[in-house]
């Protein structure tokens, strides 16, 4: 590198300049990465001739972003939620069969902490709603029970809260870890979820309203299953009749994960036994796909 | 927008819906900037074919690039800088006379909080290093004095350390605010920089290493002026004699900008009767452009 080659850089020079500075990348997969998005973050800035306060403000929306992250809120996923990178991320990272279960987003309301509960356990916590009897089965893509797959579930209430937006409330609800057992099944009772906005106090709620984009998601049930020899499946279920479905500000809506959310009312249905309350019901089978040879 | 355009997307499908989200904005400039952004953010996914590991470890730097931001440290203008964002930015927003003084970056240092100080001031605060005499003149572009042109200065010492990182020290130092005279003159008594490292030990850090670049800033001290009717100038002088000036990890050298750093041996040259050390002169005259009209 000559002594002059990283001085009086231009619009017209800066880019390869910035480049050559890539080349003693030692991972390789890194520098390609560096290098198309040093490449894509320079034509941006010279796309749309950004000026200065442009730019401080763009340093500002981001410093906010990462410094409202805590171990409950992670605001740059959400970010990447409602800028459609994450499910962009999904498309072009999964090759994925037809009858596999299609992936959404992981969300900003998935917990380490929760806890591992067993087969039929309530994870209501006793918190208010309408009881939700949800029954699973996990199978292969030739319809073989998987069994011994971790399936975590996590879920609002019936106002659209998750349990670290319940004031007051440190412990989880409405959220475990479960493992299926020689017939691929899981089942549990909580509470029946409810559409609700995605936050809307930060810098996304923000970037929201600038857009005059809605912040309400339609209801669902979040599912992340692992099991040894398959791909993980990180997605979630709809109710068929919400009114939120054509509009989801993260883009994660699949038709396939689209599911009939029964009702019941008291004394009727298939677990009028177990309950004396107007009830729901969710029966879902996922279909995992093998981990790709070679 | 119908109930299912904004479910099923694709890889294929996902930018038009993403963008088709954003013509609510009220703020045209604001729609055409987001545009921008998420066709260049989309595309560089899709290039790139990000893995969900890869935007993990994305979503983490960009959250702990935040978190390190306090009111002294500024590691996402920091990351701007090493990508050669800062200075483009500079670069597509200005249109620069060809005798104006050239910009460079602002830098994470700059505060707020320092002194106005009057003409000829010891801004050293008493800190060791070689004595520095600093004469500055300020002038339009034709050459005709600015008076009562606001004029900050700041600088590291000779470890390379700026005062917000001298252990215990809370007041500012080696940073003030001068005002010019009639003659558009300011002038101040200080000690000399060094070169230094960016700071190491963060987000931007570690991404210097995994790159194989080196940290080391050429020796500098960064000026910005304002005045009315002119454009704010936002620069840095660099020692000639300095032998990180090939490498400026920021990309911020420009050969209009660097200046002859004189040192004198004690009892010699110009300012032989102010101090009885070694001490270095640093004379400069910067070119203000008027704001443009219309």
């Amino acid at each position: 590198m000559s002594d002059t080659a990283l001085s009086d850089l231009t619009s017209d020079t800066i880019t390869d300049a910035v480049l050559s500075t890539l080349h003693g990348t030692k991972d390789a997969r890194l520098g390609e990465i560096l290098e198309s998005l040093v490449q894509h973050v320079h034509s941006f800035v010279r796309e749309v001739r950004l000026t200065e306060e442009e730019w401080a403000k763009g340093i500002e929306f981001l410093t906010g972003t990462g410094q409202l992250c805590t171990a409950t809120r992670q605001e740059f996923i959400l970010l990447s939620d409602v800028l459609g990178v994450t499910m962009l991320v999904d498309a072009v990272s999964h090759e994925r069969r037809g009858d596999a279960t299609e992936n959404s987003v992981l969300g900003p309301y998935f917990r380490d902490d929760r806890p591992r509960r067993p087969d039929g356990a309530d994870i209501s916590e006793g918190l208010p709603g309408t009881p939700l009897y949800f029954e699973g089965q996990v199978v292969d893509h030739r319809g073989t029970p998987v069994a011994g797959a971790g399936v975590d579930v996590w879920h609002s209430d019936g106002d659209g809260a998750y349990d670290v937006e319940l004031p007051g409330r440190t412990d989880p609800a409405m959220r475990a870890l479960f493992v299926t057992d020689e017939a691929g099944r899981f089942t549990f009772r909580s509470i029946r979820p409810a559409s609700y906005p995605i936050p809307g106090d930060g810098t996304v709620g923000e970037l929201m309203r600038s857009t005059g984009r809605s912040l309400m998601r339609p209801a669902h049930v979040h599912v992340l299953i692992e099991a040894s020899g398959f791909q993980r499946v990180t997605t979630m279920l709809f109710p068929a009749d919400d009114s939120h479905l054509g509009g989801d500000p993260v883009f994660g809506v699949r038709q396939s994960l689209i599911t009939a959310y029964d009702t019941y009312e008291a004394g009727t249905g298939p677990c009028r036994e177990l309950t004396d309350e107007r009830y729901t019901v969710v029966r879902h089978t996922f279909v995992l796909e093998p981990v790709p040879e070679g």
